[in-house]
């Protein structure tokens, strides 16, 4: 079963493919249909087989979650070439649920916010209360990340959480029709280079143990989104570093679950951002 | 003008106090009645001096913000006792609304979340949307931090996201009434022992800088939450490091503002917490 979020004139609405069209269902978006019991069966009972339909204005997958959390150093291939060990446990951040944005919008920063990279992710949605890790639906996201303020402390929060600057979607895909632990391809392309290549099963922390760990120390709810980690290739990691610029072209595929297409505008200010010490 | 959360049957009501008793409001939370561009009129026109009201229950004074941004490094003192320059830039990691508790909530971890500690912090409450960092409240909180969740990684989100573990209030007061760049006196008591002592004068990042940085990378509402850090004197600080046990009662004062008691219970789970990896 294949979900999206579509844009309407002034709202949104939850839908599920069927027979090459999307089908909308009585909910704000695909959060509010995990959260509600029924909501999963009511979108069984319309789904059917067939191509994912095109031509919509897809807001990101879910649009509203109370928690969305990331996870960073966590493809193991990256990390041995890196020279490090496998970590015991996952380096978690977060962002704001007004961090994301649709599978096809434009990102846009500000000139001074330096050193826009990419990361391409898989993404698991809570599907049920609780810590039943059996139940998360996956997706995929970007994780557009500021490096140069990432860096302005050892803690990552401000290079990740710039508004609308994380792309999640296109659709959230249920397990019966996907395995990220049975191993999905995962690429990054800039202007149709390709920069990053891996593939799911190489997560250190997979779906299941990262819903694990976090829910033992803070609830999840239907609708929560966890963000697992991008592999090797991303431009803070070349020599010389790479950055995105204005006019880029970012496209993260998940097989699978579908494309992200998110071209790049730098914003010019004409002004340096004033730092407040 | 001094404004609570209290707790009624299943519900919350906000309340301003007036001659020494709390006023009931047409609002869920303080954080609605902020949300509401005539909802501090309408408590204005409300508010009376008098001694702060006792006797009601409270939830956490805004107990759904929509983001919680908290501030590490921030006092000037701390920073040079300990031999380190003062920072360039915040320090900043966040909560998610349901790690916030009341101001006289019992708090429970289990006893497998080694070296729970305590934090005073001031805390400010955004009054208006944009970028107007003279539109906030402030309140206190006690940022308690489960220091080996903390470390178990560079990022610090698990120890400082525990369910229910951060108390809030007890009262939001508005600027008119108190000035934290002017300087308010805050301390940590630990079983009646004093812990830690200080001034929100020796902030580094006062709350308009704070908001102003933090506003720069995602829009702040009326509600959100930012603390903004705490002063020498933390268990991990100790040598040797001492942490809270069991049947401990934490009280943080905020002159001004009041004071947060909060009970420890540290719950026996007779099990470890199985790692994900």
């Amino acid at each position: 079963m294949r979900l999206a979020t579509l844009r309407r004139a002034d709202t949104t609405v939850a839908a599920v493919a069927a027979d090459g069209r999307w089908v909308p269902l009585g909910y704000r978006d695909v959060g509010a249909l995990l959260a509600d019991p029924d909501g999963p069966g009511r979108a069984r009972a319309v789904a059917a087989p067939g191509a994912v339909p095109g031509g919509e204005d897809l807001a990101a997958v879910v649009p509203h979650p109370a928690k969305v959390v990331c996870c960073g150093h966590n493809y193991a291939g990256h990390i041995r070439e890196m020279g490090r060990e496998l970590p015991a446990h996952p380096t978690l951040f977060t962002k704001f649920a007004d961090t994301l944005t649709g599978p096809a919008d434009t990102v846009t920063v500000p000139d001074w916010a330096e050193g826009l990279d990419w990361e391409a992710e898989l993404a698991v949605v809570v599907g049920a209360p609780l810590h039943r890790a059996d139940r998360d639906e996956a997706t995929a996201a970007n994780d557009l990340s500021v490096r140069s303020w990432q860096r302005h402390t050892g803690q990552w929060l401000p290079g990740k959480a710039f508004d609308a600057t994380t792309p999640l979607g296109p659709v959230l895909v249920t397990p019966d029709e996907l395995d990220p632990a049975a191993g999905l391809s995962l690429t990054c392309r800039v202007g149709g280079e390709l920069v990053q290549s891996g593939d799911t099963a190489d997560l250190v922390f997979d779906a299941p143990a990262l819903l694990a760990y976090v829910s033992a120390f803070t609830r999840l709810s239907p609708g929560d989104v966890v963000l697992t980690g991008t592999p090797a290739g991303v431009g803070a990691g070349m020599s010389p570093p790479r950055a995105l610029a204005d006019g880029d072209v970012v496209e993260v595929e998940l097989v699978g679950v579908g494309v992200l297409t998110t071209p790049i505008r730098i914003e010019k200010t004409g002004t340096e951002h004033r730092e407040c010490a």
